[in-house]
Parts: structure tokens; C-alpha cells; sequence
């Protein structure tokens, strides 16, 4: 399948990586494709199959679109994906409010935080793609190989409107290692004002183990 | 040791039976007691041996002080309870700053959330006090009793600026049934940031799974 992944940072990378070798077609959308690839020389002679195209080349490519750009800029991000580039498009939104300019660990972004959140503001700006939000409470590591810790047995919140949205995104994640029973249904997207704001303990749990090599587990 | 307990409702009428029971003499503190006295018949009935008295005479009463009062009024509790009672005391908050203005499930209030927190704002109003936030993130029922589920693993959070007076909490935590392998110390008061942000995932999950008998394990 042709997957778009929108940014090219670390999440970006390991994204690409895992999809390619999983057999997909990757393009990494970024604002400048040149200054990307000679950032990414290393990335690039590594993993020589992804493609790299702007914002809007990169939706265009992607039946599916992974968004993994900075909180800061991740509106500026899909306004220049394009609407019209992801209409009807399941888009998998893994992007987080932090905000680093007061402080660390960062906060959350006032406007998109608590009684908002990126998850529904991409579903504001996008009307008609099926935005679901899942994967952004964890390291990337994690998101890619849930096994690495615990057999895989630590939960992956998923929300969004479109239930057949979800079950696409549930077979994908499936892919990557992640088993149904670690996928907890939070309903529409409005819940991903609560994923986003497992933000703040995820980086002090982090400050206290020194590594990102955890997750949460539900036990009942 | 006598210990007060700030605040009626579900939680402090759980504690104030739990500590009862352990031995301790307790103090529910309320704002006009005979119709707090009215509103808890039943549970005078079962808890004969349970005082009660105004915030300020359970400040006064409490060599260990607990504060479960409901956020949005938490901070009005700390004034009427008084600097001067609770001068070089430890004093261990529960609160949460829940706003039920904004439809369900709450948010956050602004002001006590995301840079701020009613642990550090708790810390301010009572300089010469020892403030330790824990035991917020859960159902009480798990507070008082943790070995209701998975044998007592599942996560603690502790927080403050005085390391006695968390060694001091842990204690009284063991008392509880916390083991020492649960409770996870995250640092200063500012952590209170974190700990209280838990609750919209606390609530959503809630809301999943129909129950409140659960809690969060870190797994690595």
C-alpha cells in the first residue's frame, strides 16, 4: 500500500523504515524536500526505496497518511498536506500540543489542550478524511514493535468518528505487532483531549526511569 | 495518630472508615457540620467513633491531614482549614481540579492546570506545611485497599518538595496496602501537574470500561 508519513523526524524515520520493510511503498512528506534529504543523508543511504515529497506531494501518494510532524506545527502541516489531497483518506493522527517555550518538561498547547486537541482540530480542517488519533502515548520504539516490552502487552488507545476508520486502523496495527486486546476504544475524537494529555506523565515517568522503554497497562 | 480528613464526600467517608479501622482517631472536616451530620446519618451509624468538625478544627485536630475535597472549591478548603493549623504539618493531597462547567466528562480548570497545579497551588497558600500529592489518580476505592486488583501492582505516584514527609506518606501507604515497588516518586510538587493531568484518561477509560476497579501498571 502507498503510505504517506508526514514529517521527518525521529517518529518519521522509524515509521518509514518499519513500513518499508513490512512491504509498503513510503513517501516521508516535508516542507523542503532538498534540505530534508541532505539532513537525512544517512537515513537516505540506509533506506535508499523511501521517497521523499512535499506536504502536499506526500498526501497526494498516500492511501493511507501517517501525521508525525511536531505539535507546534502540525496545523500549518496538514493545511499544507491539503484538504483536497486527503479527502476520503483514513488519516492516523499521532501529533501532540507540546509546547517547549515555558519550560520543561514542555506543557500542553493552551488552545489545543483540554477542551480541544490536535485530533480534533485535523478533523476540523479536514472534514472529509476519518482522522484517528492512536499511538501518541508511547516512545517511538513502541509504536513500531509493541513486543520489545512486556510480549506487547501494554495498552494503544485508539478514537476517532468513523468506525470503519478505526477497523483499517486496527488491521494496520495489527502489522506492526500490536494485538487487539492492547487496543482500548475510546470512542470519537473528541478523546484524543485525554490521550494527548497522558503527555505530561509519560515525560516525568520518563525523568524517573530514564528511558522510554515503558508503556501503561490497564489492570483490573 | 490523630488524623483529620478534609472534605465529606465518597472519599473522605471511605478514609475516614479505612483509618478508623486501622486504629487511628479521625476528624472529618466540613464547612457547617450539623448538616454534614445530617446529609451522613447512615454513615454515623456505622462509624460511631468518627469526630466531626469545622475545616479550621480539623486543621487544628490532624497530625497527619488529608485533603479530598472537591477541585473547584479545594483552594476556599485550604483557606478555611488555616495556614497557622496546618503550619509544619505533612498534609497529603488528593485533590483533582475538575470543572464540571464545560459538559462531561470535565476538564480541567485553566487556572489550577497544564502550568499550574492544586498541588503546587496548595504548596503556595501553605509555605510551612509539607505538601505530598498522591493517591489522585485512581478510583478511592483502590486508594484505601490496593490489593482489590492484579495483588496490589499497579502504580502510585508520589510527589513533593520534602523528602521526609514523602518518606513519612509512604509509610502511612504501606499502612494502606501499598507496597513499595507501586509507588513511584516523580519529584517535586510540580509533578502535581502531571498526576492530576492523568484524569481525563482516567475518565475516559472509565467510561470504556463501566467500572472504576482499575488502575495503571507501568510495564518495561
Amino acid at each position: 500500500m502507498n503510505i504517506a508519513i508526514l514529517g521527518t523526524g525521529g517518529v518519521g524515520q522509524a515509521f518509514a523504515t518499519r513500513l518499508q520493510g513490512l512491504g509498503h511503498d513510503i513517501m516521508l512528506g516535508t516542507r523542503e524536500v532538498q534540505s530534508t534529504k541532505t539532513r537525512l543523508a544517512d537515513f537516505i543511504s540506509k533506506n535508499p526505496e523511501v521517497k521523499f515529497g512535499t506536504f502536499t506531494e506526500a498526501a497526494a501518494f498516500g492511501e493511507l497518511v501517517i501525521h508525525v510532524s511536531k505539535g507546534a506545527t502540525a496545523v500549518e502541516v496538514i493545511k499544507s498536506a491539503g484538504e483536497k489531497n486527503l479527502r476520503g483518506k483514513v488519516l492516523i493522527d499521532i501529533t501532540n500540543p507540546l509546547d517547549f517555550s515555558k519550560g520543561m518538561p514542555p506543557s500542553l498547547i493552551p488552545e489545543l489542550s483540554n477542551t480541544n486537541s490536535l485530533g480534533e482540530e485535523t478533523q476540523r480542517l479536514l472534514p472529509n478524511t476519518k482522522v484517528v488519533k492512536t499511538l501518541n502515548t508511547m516512545w517511538n520504539g513502541l509504536m513500531i514493535n509493541p513486543s520489545l516490552i512486556n510480549n506487547g502487552d501494554h495498552v494503544n488507545y485508539i478514537c476517532g468518528n468513523d468506525a470503519d476508520a478505526k477497523n483499517t486502523v486496527k488491521k494496520f496495527l495489527n502489522e506492526l505487532g500490536w494485538k487487539n486486546e492492547s487496543l482500548l476504544d475510546l470512542g470519537d475524537i473528541t478523546a484524543a483531549r485525554a490521550t494527548e494529555a497522558t503527555l505530561p506523565i509519560w515525560l516525568r515517568v520518563y525523568g524517573a526511569k530514564q528511558s522510554g522503554a515503558f508503556n501503561f497497562k490497564i489492570v483490573s
